[in-house]
């Protein structure tokens, strides 16, 4: 039976996540349930794609995972049923998918409409608990998902800041910034493949400039800025044993220069 | 097997919290733990009592909710078995049923005094890891709640201010704010059948006015403060995409008027 | 089937938790997961060994414990399998297990150097989701320890202050303070054992003394400061129903006296 995984905007701590979860082992007695995380800023669709591009190709296949950052509730707005890859997904259709749809396209998309599926009477305002967490919770006691509605053709897509090439010279920009204050930015390693990693290569954001890339954290001193290829596979600015943000007032948006 | 919900004011993250999980899966290695909210404010019975009053009643029948907001642990209040519908409670007898119990009379109330079905040696600031995590363990595995100790008449009650209802006003109070900023009242969906929800109803808090009472979010635009019934059947303030406690400055207590 | 713990610093909400889980589950689809804590303080190696001695030797036998505090990722740090008690661990060499080990010397140590048990290709900065959470699951499954690797004879070490007594006096240290603002001294209760509790001792720290150790909160009135030894086992000071270390503006570190 595969496992389903929740990613929200709650907050952590939330009731409205307990309430998914009681409707979900209500219909699936035996579910797993994973918490992705409900700490996406409220309403940030962007920060929920990327969150979802992160972590979910790590799970069994057939996982399903229940995103929920929903500005549009109770509009017409569509809620999807997409497979992409090996992952299956129950969300709104509002650009959640788009990060990952971009790079493997889905191979099956079916918009929820059959009420027989959800909880009844359907609120206006909380369709997660309502719509998406009981068919998440029948999905995984193998309702064929094509009984769920009619298929549709594509997603919702967004546009993604893509960093710039040119000779000897990669602009990107900080994407995200961990718990670590760790500086997470959109130049993937693919895009470093050719670029000396050591002291001829120079990174540079918010006006600090780092020589080379590091294989981790360790092989420099505790308070030294360092750049490295993170463990998902982007480049990161790090402050060993302390934290980029705070030392560098850095944001998200801000640039990061490559330059060799 | 019933799951085992927790409820706490322990904070997220609290080592407490892995203490009584510890205890419950060491008598039973199978069972199905839920956290349903760690983040009640210390010491605040009140709003445990709201917490589970909202979300409790969607559990799957027979789930066992143990919930610890215990100021007078090792005092002589007592800790009590109670069933209520269709769910069943571990909690102190401290007013944490009062506002389901007003509602559905307990159908079953056990003060927990056998000291055998307890973790021995007992600690005197603990009970929820000593008491009633192994006293939930033993319930999911079918234990019969009389053998727990005596039955009891009935529970502390505590009283809760109520909407004033006058021909075309009703008055009420912000409850609760939740994580997204929206400010939910005590007037429930009950009280405003009989209102007319277009333009002739204002809705009024903290010196701010709003005609009308919407669906949903999206029928306004971002930004803009919203009346609607809420997912669990309260009256809300709302800023679309925003956060109205922010905006308003609104705290718990404060009124809520409607008038048409 | 033993549970699995994750005890990390990565903070509530981190999606680099639910990578753990993710790896777990595509191993070991039936594993039971607790988290402990992810709120470890970034690197904080000591707090994390506080963590695991006061909590894991509640857990049911075997059960596998992975911490993650691992501020030497990706260098000579040796990631290790231990046996303590009842209780394994899987984590890196740094201190971790130094509190526990302590008191009960490991019965097993061996060092992780089978990367057949490990995800591929490994990361250089994050072993828990590439190391640790694999090894971990399949030790669920029942792998023999001795597989993973080499016997080591020893773990590293950290120093902890120790409390110091003379005739009719002791000293130690606040070493942590709980959710609830409660201090928690260093000062175990069989340090206590020939120390009277009534008002012939008293109990200073921050400039504020108490005369006298109860037994629990309730002993006391709403804001009274209290000297108690709490639930694991530790001298501690309390505000009753209130916050000690907002009142007293106490920090770890600051000394703690008993004396009668």
């Amino acid at each position: 039976m595969p496992p389903i995984t929740l990613t929200t905007d709650f907050h952590h701590g939330s009731t409205y996540v307990a309430a998914m979860k009681a409707v979900i082992l209500t219909i699936n007695p035996a579910a797993t349930i994973v918490d992705v995380t409900h700490d996406v800023p409220p309403q940030d669709v962007r920060r929920g794609a990327r969150v979802l591009d992160e972590v979910t190709a790590l799970f069994p296949a057939d996982t399903i995972h229940v995103a929920v950052i929903d500005p549009g509730v109770g509009t017409d707005r569509g809620i999807v049923y997409v497979r992409i890859g090996r992952q299956q997904y129950v969300c709104p259709d509002n650009g959640l998918l788009a990060l990952m749809a971009r790079r493997t396209p889905p191979s099956q998309i079916i918009r929820l409409t059959e009420p027989g599926y959800w909880l009844q009477p359907v609120s206006a305002t909380f369709h997660g608990r309502d719509i998406m967490a009981p068919v998440a919770a029948r999905l995984s006691l193998g309702l064929e998902p094509s009984l769920l509605g009619e298929t549709q053709a594509g997603l919702l897509m967004l546009d993604w800041p893509e960093p710039t090439q040119s000779p000897g010279r990669i602009e990107g920009r900080i994407e995200e910034i961990d718990s670590f204050g760790n500086l997470i930015s959109n130049i993937s390693e693919l895009l470093l493949a050719e670029v000396p990693h050591d002291h001829r290569t120079t990174v540079e954001t918010c006006g600090r400039k780092v020589q080379g890339i590091v294989r981790t954290y360790g092989e420099r001193s505790p308070g030294e800025l360092v750049a490295l290829v993170g463990s998902s596979g982007w480049l990161e600015l790090a402050v060993v044993n302390g934290n980029a943000a705070d030392d560098l007032a850095a944001m998200v948006g801000d640039a990061v220069t490559v330059t060799w």
